[in-house]
């Protein structure tokens, strides 16, 4: 499938919860089909709305995160239903965010973007479904932030949300998660050319930090197994010198290609608003059962067993208030995987087989 | 136990295996008590000597770092055993490494201290041992890079050390602590004060990298559960907002204050150190096996579940070989614990057990 990525201004403002007025901001996103029941698909948290299919003819081209679900025959079925994934507001990868041109200052907002937090990221998506004149969504899914997006948009609007698929999750943003953020944060605000965020108006890229994070994520997104595969290749006399050669490698191949189109206040922006989530948001009084109750959606949730940052236990949290609710509202299943939260991308198996049983439950 | 380092200066050059003189190299120690069979212990890699007891009577003040173990009544009985522990050469507490004065300089070695290799580390463990006029080591025991370099030293002195008991270990360095390491390295040289580490000369310290690698390891070596106890404790309205300043304080609290102490020069020498371990070095060919095989001590081997550095296998493997070559040489166990690599610090009563009997056995 060859996909191109789209782009819609929206005809209404966007005020955040701190009052800030995003004016007419950009959506982007890919739509895959266009007839039948939508299917909106979010995206993780550090990559993009890039979903399914390739941008090009060339099939050594990676295609999008969730390829294996999305597509003709495949578990979000195109024959079937219209899917499209949107963009996340504040995400570096086409939709407002810190890179945008701010219409006041006719200079992208860098630091000077407002603090957003996620329940204006599901605004946003609201106002996206608004502005194509979708009235009803089948199915919200997706791993990891999107998964937690999807949850509560199903919370704010428990009308227009009616099935909820949410991978690698929880109902509140957990310590294990909230603590890598704040170190990526944390390591990108140190670097000396940061320059408070203001980077973006001087032209010199903090590009340090932007490598620490990434070889940091090519170990704490992975498996010891693929580290083995790396490491077992090397023979003969100094056999640990060329491991050790190999390993380094393996962290720092490409590192500067991989950083020069990311974009720091991007992701401060898009952690930060990551770690305000709670389903018992504000709204609710701060009450996070009350929260997650005022989902009216069917909901299947699944945790991967390895996972540190979302342990099984956070989602089965959020499937025991449901179902104390409303009986077999929501379903919840582990993943078994070596491969921690980069699971809920590479488990596309028994993904595919819970999503269409849970699909053909709803249908 | 109040107790202090000592230091020694060998008279005896070591002749590194690439070919560098340390001119009579110094040792700090600690001896924990004067009589009896010798119990040598090594330390981790990013600790001290520390092992036992504290430096003054101050109760608060953190003790070594398996004084659970250690002392009248434990199971390296300072009754009963002259318990010792040695700094490793490289290390930044005391013995050789590069923040000692190079004699054909007279200042620091900095980045021009010679590159060190696990075998040198064991052999200044035999001249320390030469020095000391100690002809054989009842038990050598150690955590991590300590417990490698006890397996090391049984294999390169198969005369000298009678037992060995190796906690969080393998025979050769594994994937995932190289990785680990090579990531540690790449970020302490990115600093901008780095300077290929003549910043020794320039008095402007690195400490940019320093405080990022202080971070991850905050989050590397603890567990989700510590974590969740300070993300559990704020209440109220914006419970999120309190949650995420409560992390970052965890993150970053006296960050500066604990990497005023710490050298980079350091660092990189002993991870490089680390990552060159092979029982089948080349002194023997580079044939694992027969460097495994070369081991005549019995060996206690444990490996704690959780721990993605030293998973239990690579312990497992070393023991099948041991006992392949003569029926129950080494013992193992897997060790239960939340931990991770760390475990074998924090597991202290499972340790203490199994010690205990293993010293019976072969007492």
């Amino acid at each position: 499938m060859i996909v191109k990525s789209q782009k819609i201004i929206l005809s209404r403002n966007l005020t955040t919860e701190n009052g800030f007025i995003l004016k007419n901001p950009e959506v982007a996103f890919e739509q895959y089909s266009e007839k039948g029941p939508v299917i909106l698909i979010t995206h993780g948290g550090l990559s993009s709305h890039h979903a399914a299919g390739r941008y090009s003819e060339n099939v050594n081209e990676e295609p999008g995160f969730w390829d294996a679900l999305i597509g003709q025959g495949k578990p979000f079925d195109t024959n079937i239903f219209r899917v499209i994934s949107v963009n996340s507001l504040g995400s570096m990868y086409g939709s407002t965010s810190p890179l945008s041109i701010n219409p006041d200052t006719a200079k992208p907002y860098g630091p000077n973007f407002p603090f957003i937090t996620m329940v204006d990221m599901v605004r946003f998506y609201k106002l996206f479904l608004d502005e194509l004149g979708i009235k009803e969504v089948f199915i919200m899914a997706g791993p990891s932030m999107g998964s937690m997006q999807s949850l509560l948009m199903a919370a704010l609007f428990p009308d227009t949300i009616k099935n909820v698929i949410s991978v690698a999750t929880a109902g509140r943003i957990t310590p294990g998660a909230m603590t890598i953020h704040e170190f990526i944060i944390s390591t990108l605000k140190k670097d000396p050319d940061f320059n408070n965020g203001n980077y973006i108006y001087t032209g010199i890229k903090p590009t340090l930090s932007l490598k620490i994070v990434h070889e940091m994520a090519r170990i704490y997104y992975t498996h010891e197994e693929t580290l083995k595969k790396i490491w077992d290749m090397p023979e003969g006399p100094d056999v640990q010198k060329k491991r050790s050669e190999a390993i380094r490698n393996y962290l720092t191949f490409m590192i500067e290609q991989q950083v020069q189109d990311k974009d720091p206040n991007c992701y401060i922006t898009l952690l930060n608003a990551i770690n305000t989530y709670n389903l018992g948001t504000n709204l609710f009084n701060g009450n996070y059962e009350e929260g997650v109750r005022r989902i009216k959606a069917k909901a299947l949730i699944m945790n991967i067993d390895t996972d540190s940052e979302f342990p099984p236990y956070w989602g089965k949290e959020v499937v025991d208030i449901l179902n104390s609710n409303t009986k077999d509202q929501a379903t919840f299943f582990t993943v078994p995987s070596i491969w921690g939260h980069i699971g809920c991308l590479r488990e596309v198996g028994f993904l595919a087989d819970k999503i269409r049983n849970f699909i053909k439950m709803v249908l």
